[in-house]
């Protein structure tokens, strides 16, 4: 008999529910979402798709094998208390995802270079004026995280032209790209025009885009100032900081789409500051579709007792 | 002796002196917006480099050998009574102009798909709501123009992720993308979701963006709604057109960066639509240093006894 699949997704109930119509082809789905499978029985099942899963999920499922999280990040299961420790964990990455995250970065990135606010500012106005504007190559971008996101993101921003670097924790070796470690951070950060954010969040990344990290950020490039870009995990960055260091100039702007807190609560300031791009948590949402595809296809490879792959690593915590 | 270079370009001032310095090295330039060189004797020279040249400019120089135009489209200098029959026009393209109309379509087409504006009104009213989202994938961008910088823009859009088909007055062959000729227009602007101009202004381009053209491209795309955006010339499209066609909601919105007249007028309505991102024929400007560099190049070949580059076609306007 084939293991049922658990789904615990706080998506939007609708496009789950029709994203399950034609999921899992001959297995059985239980969709949390359901009041009628609230108090259901789910010992014996191996398989779970989750994300912002209920806190008691893991009790529920003494017999779970895989724990399929329903987005890139991982940081909300690491940090439920229950979680099994023996069990893997299966992140999801995929081109519709990958392509999602690199409309927004590369879109953030061209909307700082070419001032879009000073011209929406002067189509206001019904003023006809040509700003003095620097192009791509006279720009560069630092990418913090060089992962599956990370990459991808930063090969399209230097197709656009832009001069690109890029940090990781382990040293990375990439074609046409300069890299640093931990080590070089000073000065990448000290390179830097456009500095993106695509980290997960970890103890390490915990509070890292601070204002002392934005004060080592170069000042005097083509744009004047140096511009923050966040689409990795809100935790990582202190929007306080952000809104400050708009405010005594020591960034010129910022696209912020994660915040330590979401909702952003509305007596927030980023909301009210105009530099500030904000968006709630939209640079890449998952494709549900897309989502069960590679569900379907890990289990498949589980079952035939092959390696599962996107597995997360537990002791670095992503 | 080398001929002299004369300069007429209707660019910022200060940019054009400042380049000026050190281009051309070991010959004369005439600067004519220098009020020392108004009543000069041009006779006997040989080169003019111009933009929005002064209406006598062709009839002082009678010795003209090639006329350089300042920027990629010559409509302009086309358009000039006196322009004499047989003196070549090269005009200016190259990286750093191509480059960046390109930032200024993918800019676009990305601030279309991702909904910039809906959820800049989200931010003011502090709602945190996320849109359901389309991909690039899911909507084909349709290029009319498919010259230097429309093939490159093409490009770049597949790049990142988008469909895209084109439209030329001869048929291209391009590979990963399906184009069509004159003949083909109603079924490339039925298949297309978002149309970009980067067509150059001729008598057969004269008015050809117009209510007749946008009822014809795709309704119910992925965005619900075609797009249209314009960075070619303004006297190809009829604005008042786009803007009646965001009201009657044929049209989603636009970008024009192009005008019928420009300065665009302050009572033009369309400085008012929400839903029109204008800019002042700022898509991608010609850089000085480049431009220059360009000519002293062409002037090298054409004083070697090489053809000229970039030939301005008189017979078919562009
Ligand atoms: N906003 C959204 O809509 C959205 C959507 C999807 C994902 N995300 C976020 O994006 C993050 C990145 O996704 P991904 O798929 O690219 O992750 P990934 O493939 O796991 O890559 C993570 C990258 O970050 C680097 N890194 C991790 N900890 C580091 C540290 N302490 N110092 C320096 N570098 C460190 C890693 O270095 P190594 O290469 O050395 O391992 C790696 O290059 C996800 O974790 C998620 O939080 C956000
Ligand atoms: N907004 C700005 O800042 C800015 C800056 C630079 C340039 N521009 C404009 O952009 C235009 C395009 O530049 P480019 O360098 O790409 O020009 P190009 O290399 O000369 O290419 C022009 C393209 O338009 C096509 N075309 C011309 N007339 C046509 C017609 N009647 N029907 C269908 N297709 C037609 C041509 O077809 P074929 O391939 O068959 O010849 C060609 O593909 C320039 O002319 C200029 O007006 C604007």
């Amino acid at each position: 008999m084939q293991s049922p699949v658990v789904i615990d997704l706080k998506f939007d109930p609708e496009t789950v529910v029709h994203a399950l119509k034609t999921a899992f082809p001959g297995r059985e789905t239980i969709n949390l979402a359901d009041p009628a499978n609230r108090g259901r029985d789910l010992s014996g099942i191996a398989y779970a798709v989750c994300w912002n899963p209920d806190h008691d999920l893991f009790a529920r499922m003494p017999d779970l094998k895989v724990i399929f999280s329903g987005g890139a990040g991982v940081d909300k299961i690491l940090a439920i208390p229950t979680l099994p420790k023996e069990v893997p964990i299966v992140r999801f990455v995929d081109d519709t995802l990958t392509n999602r995250m690199s409309e927004y970065v590369v879109l953030q990135c061209l909307t700082h270079l070419r001032q879009v606010a000073t011209y929406a500012a002067m189509q206001k106005r019904r003023e006809w004026r040509e700003l003095p504007q620097p192009e791509a190559a006279d720009l560069t971008v630092g990418m913090m995280g060089l992962g599956v996101l990370g990459l991808d993101a930063a090969r399209k921003l230097k197709m656009m032209g832009f001069n690109v670097i890029g940090w990781s924790r382990t040293k990375k070796t990439v074609e046409g790209m300069e890299t640093f470690d931990a080590a070089g951070l000073d000065t990448f950060l000290g390179r830097t025009d456009i500095l993106v954010g695509l980290l997960p969040l970890t103890a390490e990344t915990t509070g890292l885009y601070n204002a002392a990290l934005f004060a080592k950020l170069r000042q005097g490039g083509a744009l004047g100032k140096p511009v923050f870009i966040n689409a990795g995990r809100g935790k990582s960055q202190v929007t306080a900081d952000v809104v400050e260091a708009i405010r005594s100039g020591v960034l010129r702007g910022a696209s912020l789409d994660v915040f330590e807190e979401e909702p952003l609560p509305a007596d927030n300031p980023a909301w009210g500051v105009e530099e500030i791009i904000l968006t709630p948590h939209a640079a890449a949402a998952s494709d549900e579709r897309a989502l069960f595809r590679a569900v379907e296809r890990q289990i498949a490879r589980f079952e035939r007792g092959e390696p599962l792959e996107n597995l997360v690593n537990r002791t670095i915590g992503y």
